[in-house]
């Protein structure tokens, strides 16, 4: 449950934007806002199995998305390498803190770096 | 229209798959295999004029999916930021020469780096 919550809070995140405005409205709602189905469906003047169903048109539309671009999968793997890098640098900082102007640049090419993957 | 071409090969590189088949079909044939629209007319039994609405309807879809998602901006900016981490990389390399050990862990962040913005 839990997992599907975190699930379909990215896919929204990256991809809500392409949902018609109702439906993305209503996914926000319910995933980021955390409002219940009859909440939502008292704000519409809707069924709470209308709502129910347009919020799995959307997770498929999202999950659609995502197997077509593939950017949440980009995101994840980019977010390793950063990660990685940053690992390396960190390493060569305190392998060489006795040398002030190498150490300076690296740590400049780690504020560069922290522009990456946003 | 030169840059017109760059610019809708470059939208299909990165929203392409989100068209509808036919659509996308007709769009990489004009914008990537540079047939006319008379050939893909001939090859569809359609008007030229029918073809080059697809296209235009192809190009709209395309710019909005940009729009909203901007994957081709944030492509070229962060290409940007690992171009200029690479020469800062490469600056520091010449640096320190003398260092093998230092080079070396220099030389496999930049290899690391080689794997962002694929």
């Amino acid at each position: 449950m839990l997992d599907n919550i975190i699930k379909n809070s990215m896919l929204y995140d990256f991809y809500g934007i392409l949902l018609p405005h109702k439906q993305r409205e209503i996914f926000s709602m319910y995933y980021h806002d955390n409002l219940s189905l009859g909440e939502i469906a008292e704000e519409y003047g809707l069924t709470r199995q209308g709502i129910h169903e347009t919020i799995k048109r959307g997770e498929n539309k999202l999950t659609d998305f995502e197997s077509k671009l593939g950017l949440i999968e980009k995101y994840r793997r980019e977010e390793g390498i950063v990660r990685k890098l940053t690992g390396e640098i960190d390493c060569l900082i305190r392998e060489h803190k006795g040398d002030l102007s190498l150490t300076e640049k690296l740590v400049e090419i780690k504020d560069t770096m922290a522009g990456l993957n946003k």
